[in-house]
């Protein structure tokens, strides 16, 4: 039971109004293996850098216990990317982007990386999500990310994608930009009308959001907040670690479609939870720097925040359990 | 057991991409009344309107058993708003603002008015909210919504009133302009700081929040999303519905603070809830127009989807509930 993710490792260089980094480890693949490291592994990282990739990042992802066996080591520099975020935190404006070896990045999986069950393919060329899709033998779950970039310019590659994964997990403006419409109701039906079981909306502060085909429209819907933090450093990486602890706890859980309507509900909210908890601490420091320390202990704190920051009525796991309860005496409306 | 209101009475003139209407019956005081009595009668209304108000919309108003003795009747013009939506129905564009007999308007309560317990503060300039507070005996619960014009030009009477009421339910721009920071968490502690026992924050189609003062800061704080509806035809109204909602249901439920800590939570949760059901509502048609026809069944039916939105785990209403159910062989983990 393996998980693989197939996207960039970056050297970003970032700046906030709380403070900046130069060449620190970035990259959605990294952002999100650090995360699904903590809740299963292995986790099997297919990316490719420069020859001038920092010694000491590679060891990053080594004490992290994340297999870099498919991270090819190509003649020249390493992707870079340089962005810089104002007090609204909610846009990176990007200041350059070299792709260097990245622009000619094939991804050949290792012979034991094609077994891989929980495949997530972060934002990279539909092209290539297509290609990492043919080499797999047999997933039991697919994911995929995307940009705006791949909208507007791959948008068939794009769409056989979407139609080939189980779930698609992409942000709310592109959402729409996908649909072409503002009704993320109507994006959502028409993503879902494709072929993915289930839509993850990502909404940045405002939280995430899930569409789900398999289940009817009402039932389907789920919403969790952002956790309210007083202070974010960093935004970077907020949307590929989010992937990072929905994957791992749908790998850590060995969810596979289909199951039971209810229980694939439930595993999947309560993925999206996950998902919502490690997003918040990577936030709270620069780069990796948040991931590298926190533990499913944090995780565990986190989540229980979350069931009280929904709470408005007690809902019992069987029918009647609240009657039965009032009637033992434990409990009255 | 009354509710009081003090707000708006305004002829409104609405384009949206789907439609438009011209000197429909609007204003902050009709909106929250409007849906605020679905929930809990009487509830009284203090406005003004010009001699040119139809008399038809006085029929409306009585025909939804809203108390209209508060409804002064000023020589002049009534109030008149126009404004224009685009795609994104977030934000109104003002095409013209009239006042008319609004400019002049001094809240003066009738008699049997001053004994109202649960007193909406409607957003109007805090000079009037602070004269209808020192007008009113005994309340229950105050609550006051205001807007960016008066935190830009009446601060100091603005945090006077702030610091008299209950809860302050305001939009999410106006927290952050009002304390003068991005966090939203920051804000929320700078204005519970001035004394109200919450501040619950409107985002529009991102929901509302609670933030409380009464419990420890993780336990006070609750989210409720909006309702995914597929289309909107109008948002007007939207927030001063969802007050009504609100007040309505802590009403119906005889809230008054102080009260156990828990207590005092879960019921102001619902009443989010609730608002946020009643305003889902109202942005389906044009001015006052689905309020005029919406249930209480309607409400119940919305309420229980809002439960399946924000599900991910049982929460058992006592501490042992799921152990003791498990036991008894009704539900297993």
């Amino acid at each position: 039971m393996s998980i693989l993710v197939v996207g960039s490792v970056a050297l970003d260089s970032i700046q906030t109004p709380f403070g900046k980094v130069r060449e620190a480890l970035g990259g959605s693949a990294t952002y999100f293996s650090v995360a699904a490291r903590l809740y299963h592994q292995p986790v099997h990282l297919v990316a490719v850098v420069g020859t001038d990739f920092p010694q000491a990042h590679l060891d990053s992802f080594r004490s992290f216990n994340i297999d870099i066996a498919g991270l090819q080591v190509a003649e020249g520099q390493t992707f870079r990317w340089s962005g810089r975020y104002d007090y609204d935190l909610n846009t990176a404006e990007t200041l350059d982007t070299q792709l260097n070896v990245f622009a000619s990045f094939h991804p050949q999986l290792p012979e034991e990386y094609r077994d891989a069950e929980y495949v997530f393919l972060a934002n990279i060329d539909p092209v290539l999500q297509l290609e990492v899709l043919s080499q797999i033998r047999q997933p039991k779950l697919t994911v995929l990310d995307t940009m705006n970039y791949w909208i507007s310019y791959r948008k068939d590659a794009l769409t056989e994608a979407i139609s080939a994964v189980d779930i698609v997990l992409i942000n709310e403006a592109e959402a729409r930009q996908y649909a072409n419409t503002f009704s993320l109701v109507r994006a959502a039906n028409k993503i879902l009308s494709l072929g993915p079981r289930a839509l993850v909306v990502k909404k940045g502060e405002y939280g995430a959001m899930l569409f789900s085909r398999d289940l009817d429209p009402r039932q389907g819907c789920f919403f969790a907040p952002a956790y309210p933090l007083e202070k974010i450093n960093d935004p970077t990486g907020a949307g590929d670690s989010f992937a990072g602890g929905f994957m791992g706890h749908l790998a850590a859980s060995k969810y596979a479609p289909p199951q039971a309507k209810g229980q694939m509900a439930d595993v999947i909210r309560r993925a999206i939870v996950h998902g919502s908890v490690v997003a918040s601490y990577t936030v709270e420091d620069f780069g990796v720097n948040r991931l590298r320390t926190m533990t499913l202990e944090d995780v565990t704190n986190r989540y229980s925040d979350f069931k009280r920051f929904t709470y408005f009525e007690p809902v019992c796991p069987v029918a009647d359990g609240c009657e039965r309860l009032a009637a033992m005496g434990g409990w009255t409306r």
